[in-house]
């Protein structure tokens, strides 16, 4: 019998009325005869309402005892998703992380998964129940309560699914799938059929938000397909798969845009070796995050180190860069008002002209580019932080990703150039009819 | 290194001011060199509330998956305990039942305790630190959770106390200890220094809501002597503990009324072996819960039998009696406005004259007694619901129990009369100094 794993975040489950769609949605595939796990988040806010209430307490609390209050927000839904489903007439079992055995580290607020014993859930279903696990949640060997960090429900989700050999892995949320762009930011985004998990990944560390890229990284490692879609309707979502060959024929797939930048340089950098490892060794230990590098060397062999870092970490940083270049006597320059639009598409690694285009269309509209980076499958530019709205929108035409446009495509032959597709009407209508809360009034083509 | 085992209660935990409170008592107490064990319920109303969620599901939840929900209250606290202990600079952990092993039957909603592994107690303990452990809840063998129900927290302290040997188990309520009769009943109650487990069962099921009878049988069972103290306050609480002789020479320890019964009376009952047995067998099975039965027998050999019940059961209990009745040809009578007024203390046992001082104060005011039931410790009489209230206090001073007056005392070879405390005058100053709450200003001796 198939396993279908699905999963509902905290929107999805804010409160006893949403429990019971969620339900139904349980209780419709297990009569269909799948044998169904269920995994959840905790209600709406509640999680936030548990940091208020640790807040209270203390500033600065134990991650371990942090981990054992958080935790009770999952339980609190599977209680009463089991409950729900036992009114519906299903019978369902509720477990907790430890009581299901999803062993983790001992790394309190963040752990990562070592194992799942899935012996007592496949009773379970066997027995004819519905399982409803909760997310975000681990145990350590010692049986402390761990939890997964952002996103954990979703590495939930995908670790059960691998673990179960599911068949599909449905991840319930409050949005309608991935879109070429966040639609708040560009009116015309269209929602994808499907994206790679590598594609995922890169969206998802330029800020995109449905997934975090620790379930995208989960399921690319166990092959689990993740069908991201609203718990509000039954429309097919975005599948996050595994890359085909088909992809390539797409040059972009979406854009996005990390609205809020800090950049730091240092310039006339003694071009020895190890430099660059101080200066960033000196961001770790500090625990500043830092974002894209890049760093050139002048005729005179002094170099120009240049990385953003989040505005926040600036102060920080700043204080931090200052006392390296008293040290290495060089010159520091720091800016906190940037941004960075950015292109995916695996079909980058075979097309080209893709900066060419993106440059052109920010060129076109008098947007200065600040720096470039670039990995296998995705072009940023980091660019005035008063631009960004609009240098999403001028790029996301420049690739026709909108709602009554499509991603750019090539012919399978090709190694650049656009190609219309067959059937660009229905395509279009297929797509309007997809995505019914935004209005198609804006056709740029 | 002696253990102190202590409890707070809801309210003690209320909010952050109050987590904050609690803890630094447990803080002192590991300053003095104890190894502390601090056993919390779930703040306030908070499992009022995961009822009320649950209740938004469905009106009846599987015992299984409420156990789950309610053990999120405790594991809030436990936490928060945690974490404020912590912020005052003293190393502690939490703990769920799972965690420490409170292993229980799989009698869910109203477990029992089968063991406890208190390894992990005494290793966190050995190391220094404070053990922060759950109320309420346990575990069965198969690890799900249970709860303990109503009065589960003082179950889980008084039986770590016991596992652990603790040299004091302090229950820290919103009441300054256990009173001579409900003080918001009797203006001058009085609160007692100590009490014996027995006095304390008897006190309980007549209505004093301070410990749930669970809790005093295990601490009496594992000889743990309780002490209920305030946590709003450092004065001295009422001690439970085991009977001495002493004890015996204080002949009533307190009153308590029991305001809303219903009685149902069956006459004419054939008195043949097996009749009594067939009327409570069948309140039994329709679950009405039968407080005192009275049987006498006429000179005809045809019974009364007799038995009061909450009056929200009567109907139930109505529906069933007349079902009986028909049976068995007898008649039946159904009364719902009364209230039992009782009184309790081991030195009944040795002393006679208590019955003829209650009875003399009631009839003295024209209260009239319906029935009398009597066990080893206790006298109750059944009166009219309206003059509950009358009767509590023309008890309660017959006995001599308020604020200033004391207990009646018998010299130790003496079993019948009075005699006054060697200095009453400094009893009496004592007394008023430990209830600020209440203005000691109706002396009425």
């Amino acid at each position: 019998m198939s396993v279908i794993a699905m999963k509902f975040g905290g929107t999805s489950v804010g409160d006893a009325e949403k429990i019971r769609a969620a339900a139904r949605r349980a209780v419709n595939a297990h009569k269909k005869g799948h044998q169904v796990v269920v995994v959840v988040s905790a209600m709406g806010k509640s999680t936030d309402q548990l940091v208020a209430l640790a807040e209270q307490i203390t500033p600065n609390p134990p991650k371990r005892e942090m981990d054992q209050l958080l935790a009770t927000g999952e339980q609190v839904t599977i209680s009463l998703m089991a409950m729900a489903l036992e009114e519906m007439g299903v019978e369902a079992i509720s477990f907790t992380a430890g009581q299901i055995g999803i062993v983790t580290d001992d790394v309190h607020t963040k752990a990562r998964i070592k194992r799942i014993d899935v012996r007592r859930i496949r009773d379970a279903l066997e027995n004819g129940r519905v399982v409803i696990a909760a997310g975000f949640q681990g145990v350590t060997e010692s049986g402390a309560i761990t939890t997964l960090g952002r996103g954990g429900s979703n590495v939930t989700l995908v670790a059960l699914a691998a673990a179960l050999n599911a068949e599909v892995c449905e991840n319930y949320t409050d949005v309608d799938g991935i879109y070429t762009a966040d639609p708040r930011l560009v009116p015309t985004a269209r929602k994808l059929d499907r994206i790679s998990y590598d594609e995922m990944l890169e969206l998802s560390s330029l800020g995109a938000s449905v997934l975090h890229n620790r379930a995208v990284e989960f399921a690319k490692k166990y092959n689990v397909p993740i069908h991201v879609r609203s718990s509000l309707n039954n429309r097919k979502g975005t599948m996050i798969v595994a890359e085909t060959e088909d992809m390539e024929r797409i040059v972009v797939s979406g854009a996005a845009l990390k609205d809020r930048l800090a950049r730091i340089t240092l310039r006339e950098v003694p071009d020895r070796p190890g430099v660059a490892a101080k200066v960033f060794h000196t961001m770790a230990t500090n625990r500043i995050v830092v974002d894209d590098i890049i760093q050139t060397t002048d005729e005179s062999g002094r170099a120009t180190v240049s990385f953003t870092v989040e505005p926040g970490d600036l102060p920080e940083a700043r204080a931090v860069v200052d006392k390296l270049r008293d040290d290495m006597g060089c010159k520091a320059l720091y800016e906190d008002h940037l941004a960075k639009v950015s292109v995916v598409g695996v079909g980058m690694r075979v097309h080209t002209g893709v900066a060419e285009r993106m440059f052109e269309a920010l060129a076109a509209a008098g947007i200065n580019i600040e720096n470039i980076t670039t990995s296998e499958i995705k072009l940023s530019c980091l660019i005035d932080r008063d631009q960004g709205a609009k240098a999403m929108q001028l790029v996301h035409d420049a690739f026709d990703l909108g709602e009554g446009g499509r991603k750019t495509r090539v012919p399978k032959s090709a190694k650049a150039g656009r190609k219309k597709k067959s059937s660009p009407k229905a395509g279009r209508a297929k797509a309007a009819k997809k995505s019914p809360k935004r209005k198609s009034k804006s056709k740029k083509k």
